[in-house]
């Protein structure tokens, strides 16, 4: 199996499987239990909340442990949303925003707010101009991804938390999903604040992830209950999958420091590569992150060379997992400003630090003779 | 180790635990991407939600997984209540509701809901009638639980359910966190249009859990993104959680049916012998949960009685796991009409079907010496 959709999910690393059901078995009390047994898993989640905040360089207090992705995207942002509107009711975003965060923000124009959408330029990156034009008295909010999780581009989080700085009373979050373990985020005085993090795109389990929220940063609570998590994410811990997840981020950073370079020269090669193929038309910038190559061959339905590839033991995807269902064009790949033909027939290779050159050869080679099959039924 | 803290949380099965290990092994891919890999786990979620539906004899299309009963419940209520405001912004509610769904209530009234909040008698039941009468033109959702977490009283939910059906616009939910595998409720054609469960209560894992919804009935959802679960809650399966709650529900399933009456006659016994001893009042009404006791020894501190046997690993409870850091009187013996001291002094015992008779009278003994040397620090 060649697996290449690590953008959709990854392998769960056996460490990180481990831990879970270590944990599950010998830590399974209620941490708010005020018995011995309660008092012991609770050491552990604060051991865990602590080991997590030194990976990331923040506070303890400001991670906050979820679900996922899209429960911190939620998080944030309706709970900015929620909290804040007798301030304003204006937020600004992107057109390339995941479903998470686009959805979310479209939810919230149906409950009276006013949601700026800003372009990007063909790399597939915002302006910090626009995003400094777009802020207005009554913004409350501005909600901008790290790494594009279809084409890959970087969005320029320092400079637009820079920016931030200036509104105190605006709150900047950053989806970092795709960018935690391939691109360096730092979260420290940064301006950011707000930060989603998901535990399945690193190796860790699904329904993990971390929001990180500054301290003094406010949220309406999705979920009210137990007061758990800051009283910010109520419901019993699950710290099996909060141990898992704290393995899984050690893990991933170590990898992003002593592999990093041979995931940009495998990305580099693979980017050439497909360059240099007829029909093929690369959709991601040229500086994009280390682990996504996004790619189109117009006229090519994207599902079938998905399928044809996937006979073979190969993996790939078009667009992102959470809208690939939807048989349309890509939103993202639009937004770049490409064709609808090009939108509609994007391909994305999506790499973790596991996959090797041997890998990319033989994918290039089955892309190659599939394509060649495949020219006849192209339109 | 006698563990006595079952409606805290539950020893996950080891079954459950090995159904997540394998399915997070073999079946890692995201269920949404539509390659080969992802066309397999999506069968196995499918099949998954098929049992489920089965278990419960709903359909399968009104089976949402969550990651617990704390969203299950805040789903529910914000659901609602933000999608259904335009009708009319108050709701029903009871005095002795889990804090997800009592603080979830109290959070609405922020956004300009009004909550009608039940008393309930001294058995800790509210009464149909008071129901029927706090209905208004306006009311848009009743929220009553099926077995009270603290005290184990079970609520007229199946006449409620009589009742709501009268009024079509206004819908019904129903936290059955502690009756599921303990108490039988039945959902189809009950008047019910959400009910929440947990997997951790029924010896699933952590971040597990179902919100049944009803066909038809439209929720805002706290989770936008990938439209996942019928859009109500988007984000990346968790799909090994999903058949390892699946797993946990058919076991509970079937020690429901074949151990009930074992767990009735431990319920029985260790209330009738508690009542016997001098300084004990119960106060889980005779007719309650099988599962769950609750007593108070007033002008005793809950944290010294639960030390004290904790020392001896013997492991109870004050209150709900989910209130238990703070150390006031317990808002459910209160609102059953007991005096503060009474409401401060509150004890729980939660037994599951792996509860023994020895452990019983273990238990008994050690809170009958625990009781004789603590006299003296009573107050």
């Amino acid at each position: 199996m060649i697996y290449l959709d690590n953008s959709g999910t990854t392998n769960p690393h056996p460490e990180v499987l481990k831990s879970f059901q270590e944990v599950s078995t010998r830590f399974f009390a209620n941490p708010s239990s005020i018995h011995q047994l309660g008092g012991e898993t609770e050491k552990l989640l604060i051991k865990s909340r602590q080991q997590a905040a030194k990976l990331l360089s923040v506070h303890e207090d400001e991670i906050i442990f979820t679900s996922g992705g899209t429960e911190g995207n939620n998080t944030a942002i309706k709970g900015i949303a929620l909290q804040h509107q007798g301030r304003g009711k204006h937020i600004i975003t992107t057109e390339i925003e995941h479903p998470s965060v686009y959805e979310a923000c479209k939810s919230l124009e149906s409950l009276g707010f006013e949601v700026t959408y800003l372009p990007v330029n063909q790399n597939g990156v915002v302006s910090v101009k626009d995003v400094t034009e777009a802020i207005r008295k009554d913004t409350i909010l501005i909600s901008i991804m790290h790494v594009n999780n279809e084409i890959g581009s970087i969005q320029p989080i320092q400079e637009i938390g820079q920016l931030a700085k200036k509104y105190p009373k605006l709150f900047f979050h950053v989806d970092h999903v795709q960018g935690l373990g391939k691109v360096p985020l730092t979260l420290e005085n940064s301006g950011i604040d707000l930060c989603s993090m998901s535990g399945h795109k690193i190796h860790g389990l699904k329904g993990t992830g971390i929001l990180y929220c500054r301290r003094g940063v406010k949220l309406f609570p999705l979920f009210h209950g137990g007061e758990q998590e800051r009283m910010i994410r109520s419901g019993t811990e699950n710290l099996a999958g909060v141990v898992s997840f704290v393995k899984a981020l050690r893990l991933i950073k170590e990898r992003e420091v002593n592999d990093g370079d041979k995931l940009r020269q495998l990305h580099q090669y693979l980017a050439a590569e497909l360059e240099k193929i007829d029909f093929v038309q690369l959709n991601s910038p040229a500086n994009s992150a280390p682990h996504i190559v996004n790619f189109s061959i117009p006229g090519l339905k994207p599902e079938v060379m998905i399928h044809t590839l996937g006979k073979q033991g190969t993996y790939i995807s078009t667009k992102s997992a959470c809208s690939s269902k939807s048989l349309d064009e890509s939103r993202i790949v639009k937004a770049c400003g490409y064709s609808s033909e090009r939108a509609k027939s994007a391909l994305r290779v999506s790499l973790t630090y596991d996959n090797t050159m041997d890998e990319i050869k033989i994918f290039l080679k089955q892309l190659k003779e599939a394509l060649s099959q495949l020219k006849e039924v192209m339109e």
